[in-house]
């Protein structure tokens, strides 16, 4: 059935129809919650094996000291091998990817890169692929960093535009990217647009692609997605320090308590250690160590992760199965990803209409993450796109979420197909 | 005996046989590092009963999951306890409190404080009690905030000056303090020093004390220095936003590994929450809670704390019973400090003989923290002060390196005797 070819009676039915059960809904007073990327308890239960501890007695004692400031080698490796690239290639962070952001950027924005002019001196900008990850946006925000859309199709960023702004604006000085199985939309960088990212001119010279590799190992079928491996790329291209790739085992061992790494070119990683050093003295490598034990090799971090794989892809199946059962392929008012991997579904709504189902779901008690949150200053033009976080909620309540979010949808979907 | 009343005859005798015992050591071949703080394997070894995660299967479920930005209850609570400050004044943060202060000041550089104007845009200055910490004042170099020497005394900063200082500079923004057994000279600030500190009039209304409390638990002796509270202090004068307060467990647990926190008054905690959001999700709650498990309580690290003045009281002991036997008290060419607490021996050498003890005990095989280090822009104008750092070295190096210590000593003071 497809809403747009209903004529008004029959879309009022159906409205009053939905009305009758949003009320319903209302008043069974849910409290559900299906707004942030979170791994669920069963998820994390996997982890638990990391804290038996097995082999802690062969750390080397020095991990238990100062020093080290890029961290410990079996780690670096490991991260190394997951990346595609070399180990000194490798800086080992905190428990947070983001903070290594964070903090490149504020150092990039208060030193310049290697040596070059300061980005505060510039006023500079950032391309933002949209839909993307709301708490990138978050930063550039707060640091005053102009922020320039960019709209994703199936292969990634529109590398027409891309190319053409970094081509003449010397001001662009950076660019967000999740590229495997993207936050929100879970589509994976085609090998064509990431040659292109790796070869295009940019007018800054010191440009840089940050390469959120969030998801690296996170799929949700048993084939991975490739990915093009983009340091490699650019090495080929002539542009070996184009790169900071970003990447941690939050959503393999826990969730804010990983690890972290970036990696760079050696030259990036000279530059982002000669100011490191000043911030502090070594990130933890004693819990670093205990990830390796655990870890162990990228075959094992496969094994872990297909562990997970049976925890949350049954999850985002019913969302997906839900939508197509209730809503269906050609409804006119949404269609929504099905992603191979990564945390997210996206469900774009009729335009106009995703702060309005956003708000109908939040009255009846399910949490969304804000419609406009995957895009720069919050702001979706076409007002169309939510965001959908299955993993963290348990199976009965995302059959709740599924109901009240389908409902909420039709509801005001053919409410704004009436005012029409 | 006072070399400053031998003759120039006693002298060249003296400096003959220093020179004698200085070639020999040197055709020993050693190799002893006595520079940095870092606590020994026999101090990490205590910590190793942390690693058993006794009780592990307490810890709250959530705890493996994002959120909670400002730690866990359970530390925040010890932290309190140990720091005399309510839980709700105190962040937890991850593996380095030296971290905390560099983002600390970055953030008030880039975005002020509180909603007042950046310290950038007014060209901030610290004043820097001297002799201090050289990685404090390399962050201010690093930042380009102008740096004041601030003369220590027993009872800690000169307070004449600071005040007078304060009182009329707005662009000082900030004071760096290790208050209690002081990174190098061992000093604990007197009540005086902090009262004055707490109440002193300040150009700048946004001024902020930098209180790193590293060794707030970390005594050499039964007694611990009382230390007075300046939290308290600041609240009591009218200045409850005065000051930020850091430490961490780097040397109680492991160096580099531990957990960190800042305490501040609620104000200064929601402004640092306000920015610390964009830049992570959470700390590592999960090491956060390891720890609360080992430490347990405010008397419990006292025990633990015990057992590690065990093991590193008597390599304080040996160095300074050598000076005492091989310098005395009245030699006139060196003083020294026995501190009771904190990591660190300051010897104070005849003026303008500190680089050449330096550089005659690194072409010896002694590697001490460079002479000017605990200075800002590493000058010590009287090219006087050398830090030693006695805790990572075995007892047997710990003989070595005194006694190539003593010698260069008396060898670098009577050749500069003999040149004038």
């Amino acid at each position: 059935m497809n809403f747009k070819q209903l004529s008004k009676e029959e879309l009022q039915q159906i409205y009053n129809r939905q009305k009758a059960e949003y009320d319903s809904i209302v008043s069974q007073g849910y409290k559900v919650d299906i707004a942030r990327g979170k791994p669920c308890n069963e998820q994390l239960d996997i982890t638990n094996e990391m804290l038996k501890l097995e082999g802690i007695e062969n750390m080397p004692k020095s991990y238990r000291n100062y020093g080290m400031l890029d961290g410990i080698p079996e780690m670096k490796n490991l991260f190394a091998q997951i990346l595609g690239v070399d180990a000194g290639e490798v800086i080992m962070g905190g428990s947070s990817s983001l903070n290594l952001m964070y903090d490149t950027i504020q150092r990039n924005l208060q030193f310049g890169v290697c040596g070059g002019e300061p980005w505060n001196k510039v006023g500079a900008k950032f391309l933002c692929p949209v839909p993307g990850y709301d708490r990138h946006f978050a930063i550039c925000e707060h640091f005053g960093i102009e922020m320039i859309n960019v709209p994703m199709d199936e292969e990634g960023p529109n590398m027409d535009l891309v190319e053409q702004l970094v081509a003449n604006d010397e001001s662009i000085k950076g660019m967000w990217c999740v590229p495997k199985y993207s936050n929100p939309t879970g589509i994976t960088y085609s090998d064509r647009v990431v040659e292109r990212l790796a070869s295009m001119k940019t007018k800054a010279s010191d440009f840089r692609i940050f390469w959120d590799n969030a998801y690296v190992v996170h799929d949700l079928l048993d084939e991975t997605d490739h990915l093009a491996n983009i340091m490699e790329l650019c090495k080929k291209a002539g542009n070996p320090d184009r790169v900071y790739e970003f990447t941690s085992t939050s959503k393999i061992t826990y969730a804010g308590s990983g690890v972290s790494c970036v990696a760079a070119s050696v030259n990036n990683v000279k530059d982002i250690l000669s100011h490191m050093t000043m911030q502090t003295i070594s990130y933890n490598k004693v819990w670093q160590y205990i990830h390796f034990l655990y870890l162990k090799s990228v075959d094992n971090i496969k094994a872990i992760m297909a562990k997970q794989r049976a925890v949350i892809k049954p999850k985002f199946d019913a969302i997906v199965n839900a939508f197509v059962d209730n809503l269906g392929e050609d409804s006119g008012i949404a269609t929504w990803t099905n992603p191979n991997g990564g945390y997210f579904i996206t469900l774009k709504v009729m335009d106009n209409c995703a702060t309005r189902v956003y708000n109908l779901c939040k009255a009846a008690g399910l949490t969304l993450t804000p419609a406009g949150a995957p895009f720069p200053y919050g702001k979706d033009v076409s007002d169309s796109v939510l965001r959908i976080a299955p993993t963290f909620t348990s199976d009965s309540d995302l059959q709740v979420a599924t109901q009240i979010l389908v409902c909420c949808v039709k509801l005001a979907c053919t409410e704004k197909l009436l005012e029409d």
